[in-house]
């Protein structure tokens, strides 16, 4: 029975079932092989996605709060804990696809049990301070939701065969106009403020909210299309150093990067767009659409091209300021699609601000002034990886709902590729 | 209709039945996840060699002979041709653990498919040339079947869990008897004559038969046990360089290996066998028992143990002269088992020749004098690979019938240690 | 003969032979063994050193303005350029110390060449433009005497006899004073300015001046002493996975760092100084002195130890706002000293600013705003290592004079120890 | 005073100085840079060579059996000693050329003080035991003669400017003779003996004396030469992979094999000689001489070139009889010459046997049957690298005097190129 200190949050439990149906939904056109695959160190498996984000409400929230329960597994300790030192020893990231069992089946079992559990805990009600732990779990999940896209994308890209994970849900045609002219919009800087407020949810890098000083600056209304790195590609882009920052350079050379991921030339019939160049994505392989937004492209490509029109890439402060400013930036729906679009006309001051792809920022990814980390494990959840990274801002076309706010900070290491990461331009005034 | 030249071979029709089918059980206890992993490059998945072998039948008979016939999948041919580089290219060994599509259930209908064009080819009769080929076929699919079975131990091994592939047949109980004293039989040597003598099926690297000259030798009358193992490792066997070639030192440091692959100190209960070691085999993880041979053993430290132990290692001219001579060669029943069994008392020269471990030899796999490779992309079966690789002898537990002739050259690099290999010692006289 | 364009720097002369000197100094005490060593890739010989910095006179000065002048040697080029792209190809950084020719001897040839070309050009006057290339191209040489020295501390260390560079100018003693206590210097922050304000020299990196918004905050008036630091070991530093960020710890892991660089447990009498590690330096090894300041410790070791010590690393602006603020900044008379000293005491609000070690920051390097690099191949000195570096504010004991002031931000990866790099911590207030 | 069990053996004293003495000249075109480089994990820095072959009579001679010796550094101990695990611990062999001390003069020194040492012992008297090992210490010498002329054709082949080592005796010319053709020597075979029969020195891997069968065979009478090997190129020897083992194949990929070791394409004159291809050597790079043997081929490369030329390598046992059969093997006088020369016409059997290039055989380096190490630290001289490595015979042109007898059992990997190795045709008759 709820006590003074708890409360029953029947929108908590409906949002609870609500998120795990969604990942659900996401596996569901995946054989147990496509679940079992790690592609790369990055990639984890469809089915570890699945089982990691249950094992996070098991361990944080059944296990320490939930009168009675005991662990399901022993062994998903290990193998489900991501990265939380913390905790306990864990399997190798590296591994991860070496894992045959638990298969899907008993992971869907485990699913069940943990929920099953959840549902009955919150029913009775729950600290406030719990609550918040199953908030932050189901953001957590929702992450894992974009993650389990993403590296799917990249398990199937290496079948030769370039199998869809779906159909499209309305029938592929070539986007109807051509890319619109990009246009400038001006900001006057100053001493703004950014970060999160205290107001909804957030993840503890978001603030605290503090003072930046911003000299004028632009930013393009819209994201840097396919036809344009086309022309930067003829133009010699991967062949002049001159372009590239130092790292950029001999990641070049190393990987014979010479297009985005997922690019390859030819064998593919045209369907009326005029493109050598095919692409790989989640409905399967398709023209290069000049007209649609550049998608997975690295940090390095990004200033490069960048360098090469002219221009910058915006700070994150920029960024954030230059949205809110122009009243576009906040949570918009979801999509849940499974490509970027091309821009459509808008008098809006800013297009494509979320839901086609994440956009590269010219900022390192470190804490803000005032930052401190939560307390215990859940203290690692972002912090520790204030290294070596670049903050992407804006959201892309499969980032969930409530994961596109103004303040949200994504982070990925300048040489990654697979996130749905694209270009939007910024100059000095 | 069978002309002059061919012949309806009901025979061959039953045999490839037979074949086909014994793969097919063996992949039974498998689910789609077991069979796709890929545990390290030497590995391949279960689902690749049920394709691949499939793949053989269809590139070598059914497409060049069988009138009519259509390669079921172009992408088949680039993923399942294993290492013919005539045949054209193909997928990389390293990443066959990254293609989730053909689906097991795919590669089941593919396999039904060939099935069905290979027995009405084989109905109508075929030509001596064409049938040696099928026999070739299945030969091959008779040496996958083991490679699934060490393979698939592999990948299991990698399960923190350490699930078993299959009950055992008959109750896991210690061996009832310790193990028997190791006896010297002794051989005079001179010159003798070793190899395929043309009378039924062998590989080409088995022939010609020809002469060597042998001094007088003796060799070991039963296997090397896990007792004796545990002997050496407690007299600092992987500690002692001077035990050790010069490669094999630098593997024990590189690979931190003081133990057979597979074992593991402690964590179970010991089922009344006096070890704190276990080794985990295809019924699971079990105690060490003294008196079970030895297995999963590198040559480099069944070189070591043999220079610890005052001995040597056989020759495999050797090897094959005392089984024949001692009459206890040639072919034997296969068992399908799925661990080496202690050597029973027996009044034969030489025991445990066959069904229990490969043993490896002191003879780097090189051609025998006037050896020919076959002609076409058949001819890279087997000489190709003479570079770098040590001989074994034998046969093991888990090798199909008609693999344990006297005459058959098994080859391993010397640093392998996955398959069932282990030790017979040998001594000059 | 001067035309109206140009000038006679007689300054410029003396200046040109008065660096030049020095780096012949610094050579002095090496063997042409010593001076053809890389003891790993990002060390350079010593010879190539001397050969690089005058290639940049040549290259950039001699070549393009000195009427007449033809390049020494076409192969010193391809040899000695270090990485301007623009240039040409040049020789892998990585296998600089695979050549043995030109010899040292055939180096100070090719020195004293250009030297004398360069003092006959500079006699005959010079215009403004050029005259800032040479004045780059001192401080270049500058940076390469740091370099040097860096360099050959790792290229002796790598010696088992651990030998000295050059005796201590004066005796070798233990620090006569323990450590002086550790005080807060506070500063208000607010909108401040930093950067290079025109006037006299600055690399391009170090402007243009700009706005920052800094948060109240507070700098330790004096460096990380070894003392501090043996505390932090004792405390389990190098073992807590909490204090790290994820990719220190991973170095820690993949390095099996237990002590900062060149530190190693016993083996030399004390000396009378209490502690059971010495460590090496340019005088030869001795033992660790707890007040001297820690040294040769990466960016992930600083911030794991701000991080248990309850504080953190500040900020690039706030060191330099904090150092103007405090009348302690701008230039200092350099040291060529070997080993940074122990904090004395002082009346001043910080102590230990230049002179003795790099302060790692806890800035990123990127660029300021309004950053743009110079045109033409000098444009790649610094813009384009924006990427995966720190920066680091002060200046050591080796740093030569003219590069300690203020606004200057040195710069390595955040896992590189060879530099002579510390700690000075700070805090919010 | 000598005893009853020793003898002055001034032939000994006289053969030490001489050996000794030819190391150093063969060190005096060498500068000190030259001298420390290590261009590879498999090459020695040639003041490494100098001061191990001292090593090897200060610790198997003086410290134990020269009364009073004290060992001159204990550190050279560390630094000089090979690959004698028994002797102790060691430095790590591809981190030989970070060493920069002991400088050259160091070990100068050190030579001398062995060498004084030395004599003095010798010239009291020693006793048989004694001077065997002052014996197999001038043998390893001279190798280490030899691996310092490989070794330091590889450090000046990394210079851009591909200095000489020496210039030639006599004027570089091009062969006066194209290559003469090509006969088959035919062999019988039969059990032969092959082996040291105990008369005279020799290395304990050349032993026991034992008898082989070999069937009826033939050799070529001469070397492979350069032209045959551009036929071989020209008829895309190195894109054609049913010529290649599967390692060799895979070598071909990974190290992007075109053409032997040294040989580049273009960039000389060509001196009257029709080739595109340019080849380094020890005086300098020179046009690809079509008559000449080809050098610095790997036994992938050998083995190759045999299947491709319809033909075979020799067994080490077919190459020892029919050179023994001819009467051609026994020694014959070195010539320390630099590069190899084209066969001239000859009545003999067999042509260019020993002084040319060492000569790829089919066997595997291996223990010969009764095979036993010596004990101690000298057992570690041959029998540990049996492992991986192939037997080359015959003797190149930099190979010193006594160490060219038809018993001498040289051995490398199978890839490796950089010893003068070429190539015998053999073929079943």
């Amino acid at each position: 029975m709820p006590t003074a200190d708890t409360r029953v949050r029947t929108d908590l439990v409906d949002e609870y079932l609500r998120v795990r149906s969604i990942t659900e939904w996401l596996a569901e056109p995946l054989g147990a092989e496509d679940q079992t695959v790690q592609s790369m160190a990055d990639v984890s498996p469809t089915k570890w996605h699945r089982a990691h984000v249950t094992w996070f409400f098991e361990a944080f929230v059944l296990v320490p709060y939930a009168p009675g329960y005991r662990a399901y597994d022993a062994d998903f300790e290990y193998l489900f804990n991501s990265y939380y030192e913390a905790v306990g020893p864990r399997h190798p990231r590296a591994e991860r696809g070496l894992v045959s069992r638990p298969s899907v089946g008993e992971i869907m079992a485990y699913r069940q049990v943990v929920d099953d559990a959840m549902v009955a805990f919150l029913d009775a009600g729950v600290a406030e301070e719990v609550a918040a732990l199953v908030e932050l779990g189901l953001h957590h999940e929702q992450q894992h939701q974009e993650l389990l896209l993403m590296d799917i994308k990249h398990v199937l890209s290496c079948n030769p065969t370039r199998v869809a994970y779906r159909p499209p849900a309305i029938p592929a045609a070539p986007s109807t106009f051509a890319a619109t002219p990009m246009r400038w919009a001006d900001f006057d800087g100053g001493l703004v403020e950014i970060g999160d407020d205290g107001v909804g949810f957030a993840y503890d890098n978001e603030g605290p909210r503090h003072r930046v000083w911003l000299e004028p600056y632009r930013l393009a209304d819209r994201l840097v299309t396919c036809g344009e790195w086309l022309e930067f590609m003829s133009d010699g882009g991967y062949e002049r150093p001159e372009l590239w920052l130092s790292d950029g350079w001999a990641a070049v050379q190393q990987h014979g990067w010479r297009a985005p991921l997922y690019w390859r030339r030819g064998d593919l019939d045209r369907g009326g767009i005029d493109s050598p160049w095919s692409r790989f994505g989640l409905t399967g392989p398709r023209p290069v659409d000049p007209a649609e937004p550049v998608v997975h492209v690295s940090h390095y490509e990004a200033d490069a091209f960048a360098t090469w029109a002219g221009a910058r890439l915006p700070t994150e402060a920029e960024w954030e300021h230059g949205v809110v400013a122009s009243g576009v930036g906040g949570d918009v729906s979801h999509r849940l699609a499974w490509h970027p679009r091309a821009a459509g006309a808008s008098d809006s001051a800013l297009r494509q601000v979320v839901g086609e792809v994440w956009q590269w920022t010219a900022s390192p990814y470190v804490a803000y002034p005032g930052f401190r980390p939560a307390a215990g494990a859940i203290g690692e959840y972002n912090g520790k990886f204030m290294s070596n990274q670049m903050v992407l801002r804006g959201g892309a076309c499969i980032t969930p709902e409530g994961h596109t706010r103004a303040t949200y900070r994504n982070f990925f290491p300048p040489g990654a590729r697979w996130a749905f990461s694209g270009v939007r331009l910024a100059a000095d005034r």
